[in-house]
């Protein structure tokens, strides 16, 4: 995956077309549309003429991640393009990425090579303001809570037990634990508080599960933001607040349009944490793109583990989703790495540490089987991957009976015909009657799901369940939340809650520390080891390379 | 000012327009355009077509503010629909609203009645989503400072003289005082912080009196964020991230076209505070309004003691402007509170409470004077304002030489005949021969033109600095800052730094406490008195009230 262009000087060089033109060829009558500049667009589903949804979903999720990167939106995007390109009504669903990881080291999330979605500078900074917008929201509310508590506090919350925090869509290490409040009597009520990043607020999740404007109004009346002195849950409706924050949300749950640079549509709306919440690009994007195509491909966070599982258990629960197919994205170095192989000596052809490390992926494609989805892999090529380490995946892939086809997106795109083959086999795979199924039923206990999924999925052999998790189960029973699904907390490296054992451990056991009831979004997370909801930045942060050019083109994204 | 329609109705019963047809009217080349939804735009003044700034400037200003409310942007607003009526070509420059006070309680601020910018919803809330951006730089600004830190502090930092602080655009009282970087040596270097309402941020103030993008750079590059160990100020240059924040704001220094009710087109862009900043809205919308208009109608914050002044010596003399004409507003409720009547008396008449509080507008009248500018006084009529009152208020103006009419923009509307005379005398004000001046030189002393400001405009015997402001003033001399104008923070409600002093007190002496360089948006703030650069909620915030109804309509915004 080297090569002379940066992503941001081949999205440049690349011929981007008016948005209302992608709009039009992909069905969105001209009141549906609302423009933000040329070549985005927000669509209004409530004035969308389009019949109801319809398209098949491919959800394109991955192997356990590395640092060697698996290319995930990549392949998303390139394997819609390709998709188009065979003649398939095909639009895509991702999520936006967060500002924060942009000005770190990250840089931007918007694909790569000659797979990436337009403007990826734009989508990259503010876009079109939906984050913004859920920053302000959450933030609206916490200051309503504080000032509820500070002018007599009627509701009774107990300062110590605010379990909602304020957000900044930033990388900001200094406002992981602060004290607000000081100051004396005029300045509020001291606290012992803390900032997350916005992506893991519970607003972006309801945001990403809300069906629509009215449903979100509902939703985040349900969120617990904390509990009184009597230990009883207070929630935004009891503040009142849930029509103020819908109407701070109001232009953004409308899904964004943006193109592919092979002009695939594309909708990039809403992007929560992987983690403590479901890692999907919102139901209200994603199901207006199946009112507006036939095949729909979207992605979710980290590995199958996490992400597929959570889209399935979670996203397509509420939404009374099923996809039809799922693309588990490799990559030789990614599974050499899963082999035991160091960072620094991946270009070294290996099969040994391939056959070691496929056993990762061996684990993950039978997960998807389990949701009654036939997998398909794609092995997302680098430069550096031999012939003789390619073919024996693909030999692999053929004796284990799951379609594989190699796939080099990043470097010749979709649009050219770098993804053909996979699309080829993802096509065929949609022609197959769908028997999606849930792993568990909504009626099992919490401690029951969240065994289900730790044995099922990750192969453990049982969960083990600290005292304050013990405890926090108890107070979900009582407050009557126990019917949610379960949300994992888990580190993407390995199927373990150790990210240090990567390939198919074997013989472990799953640590829950602690739960947190989501119960705007809809569900339990359930923590397993430490959990960054505020990221900081690195020695170098991305922002020294940053610029404008002097006429006002951006400079450094990557 | 009483009427059976709120804002919010008036506005959504207004016939709007597409932004393209006002655009196209206003001579917006298409390439220049950049739209958000149906009804906001953005133009881009490097692709406009159109000659170098020509208009004429119109600055609304008013008496010193009271609590019955003077209705400055309602007559801006007016004034210019009445000019378009009368058949020129005009353009109105206003400030954005900060969304804070819209939760909280101030409501909209886009005039109201029948002379506002449409839509108010949108503009009230993240309108093209500038706010954000200027907000996520700041924070930006500050992670990759507190990041320095933690990262070795090369620069050399000291924690306790970080004089930048971080921002949301919300009224958060708790946030006023706070600690950060808690938690152990993972988690940053605790320090004794703040936050402020992003209006109250230097980057705002930098925005608004940056002349391009360039411009823009340069000056976030000026900002001093704190002092070294050895008191040595620490710049955004010397963090080498002024490339970084100026790519967070590129998108937002295009000004934002919109419409008032009658189709006047009105540029809405940036709203620094007028206390610690210069409140008014951006340079680059004030000149690109007047390469597109023959008269553009803007507005300053406060009354004319602190906004117009300002206006004439800091922001005209950054961007070479030359006001024609200053529109003092006035009205028979405010001048009877000034002359000492209670404000639940206020809709009594009464001819000697206005004889006594007339002298607050003759100061301010005479004020404009001595910026070599004629004044116009704008009555701007209440419901309950008697003939008698308005009569009385005519003669004393016509004997004070001063040109004057009573408006009623808000209940007729300027694209109705309610500002037609007031129109009149200000297209005759314009005629004259330009003969503006500063009212001090760069070259005095920073002491001498806080002196000047004080006796010549607020009518002061002296001023008295605190030991730390004269500690300040010879920090200031040292760093080479004293060529800077200067920006009074002082209390709007009084020509004197004691806000319950109304009228045209005299005998008193004006009391700096203390002084911050702004040498990003260069200029001194001198602080007489406490600022609140933060805002609290009250006891039943406008939140309360907000919702979305079925259709997705805003509700309770006023």
């Amino acid at each position: 995956m080297t090569g002379v262009s940066s992503d941001l000087e081949i999205a440049r060089a690349a011929r981007i077309r008016p948005i209302e033109d992608i709009a039009a060829a992909a069905g969105v009558n001209a009141a549906a549309l609302e423009q933000y500049g040329r070549y985005k667009a927000k669509i209004d589903p409530a004035r969308l003429d389009a019949p109801p949804p319809h398209g098949k979903l491919v959800l394109v999720s991955a192997m356990s991640p590395t640092p060697a990167g698996e290319g995930k939106s990549t392949t998303t995007v390139g394997l819609a393009d390709s998709l188009a390109r065979a003649g398939h009504n095909v639009m895509i669903a991702l999520r936006e990425p967060s500002l924060g990881p942009v000005l770190g080291m990250k840089g931007g999330a918007t694909g790569g090579g000659y797979s990436q979605v337009l403007p990826m500078d734009e989508i990259n900074l503010h876009f079109t303001g939906d984050f913004h917008a859920i920053t302000s929201a959450n933030n609206a509310l916490m200051a309503l809570v504080d000032n509820h508590i500070y002018q007599g506090n009627a509701l009774n919350i107990d300062p110590r037990r605010v379990t909602f925090k304020r957000v900044l869509d930033m990388n900001d290490r200094a406002l992981r634990e602060v004290v607000i409040g000081l100051g004396g009597p005029a300045q509020g009520v001291p606290r012992q508080d803390g900032f997350d990043i916005t992506v893991a607020s519970e607003i972006m999740a309801v945001f990403c599960l809300a069906t629509d404007l009215a449903d979100l109004r509902e939703r985040l009346g349900r969120i617990t933001f904390g509990y009184t002195y009597e230990r009883v849950p207070v929630t935004v409706a009891d503040l009142g607040v849930q029509g103020a924050l819908a109407l701070l949300l109001k232009e953004a749950v409308k899904p964004n349009l943006v193109q592919t640079i092979a002009g695939t549509p594309a909708l990039v709306h809403g992007g929560p944490f992987a983690n403590i919440a479901h890692g999907c690009n919102s139901l209200i994007a994603t199901q207006t793109a199946r009112r507006l195509a036939d095949i729909v491909v979207t992605e979710a966070g980290f590995g199958a583990d996490l992400g597929a599982e959570k889209f399935m258990d979670i996203k397509a629960r509420i939404g009374g989703l099923a996809p039809s197919a799922v693309v588990v994205v490799a990559t030789v170095r990614a599974l050499k790495m899963q082999g035991g192989v160091a960072k620094d000596q991946l270009t070294r052809p290996d099969v040994s540490a391939l056959e070691a490390g496929v056993e990762n992926l061996r684990r993950h494609v039978h997960n998807v089987e389990k949701f009654g989805v036939t997998p398909v892999v794609a092995i997302n090529r680098f430069a550096t991957d031999t012939a003789e380490e390619l073919d024996w995946l693909l030999a692999w892939c053929a004796a284990e009976g799951v379609p594989a086809a190699v796939a080099d997106v990043w470097g010749r795109g979709g649009g050219g015909d770098g993804g053909d083959e996979l699309a080829g086999l993802v096509a065929r795979a949609l022609e197959a009657p769908n028997k999606f199924r849930h792993l568990y039923a909504l009626e099992l206990s919490v401690e029951d799901k969240i065994r289900t999924i730790a044995q099922e999925i990750y192969g453990a052999d049982g969960v083990d369940f600290s005292v304050p998790a013990l405890k926090r189960l108890a107070d979900i029973e009582r407050n009557g939340w126990a019917g949610l699904p379960v949300c994992m907390a888990k580190t993407q490296y390995s199927f373990t809650d150790d990210a240090t054992r990567l390939g198919a451990p074997k013989g472990f056991t799953i640590h829950v520390r602690d739960l947190l009831p989501k119960t705007g979004a809809g569900f339990i997370v359930a923590l397993t080891g430490a959990v960054m909801t505020m990221p900081g930045l690195p020695a170098v942060p991305a922002a020294l390379r940053m610029d404008v050019d002097p006429d006002g083109n951006p400079v450094g994204l990557t």
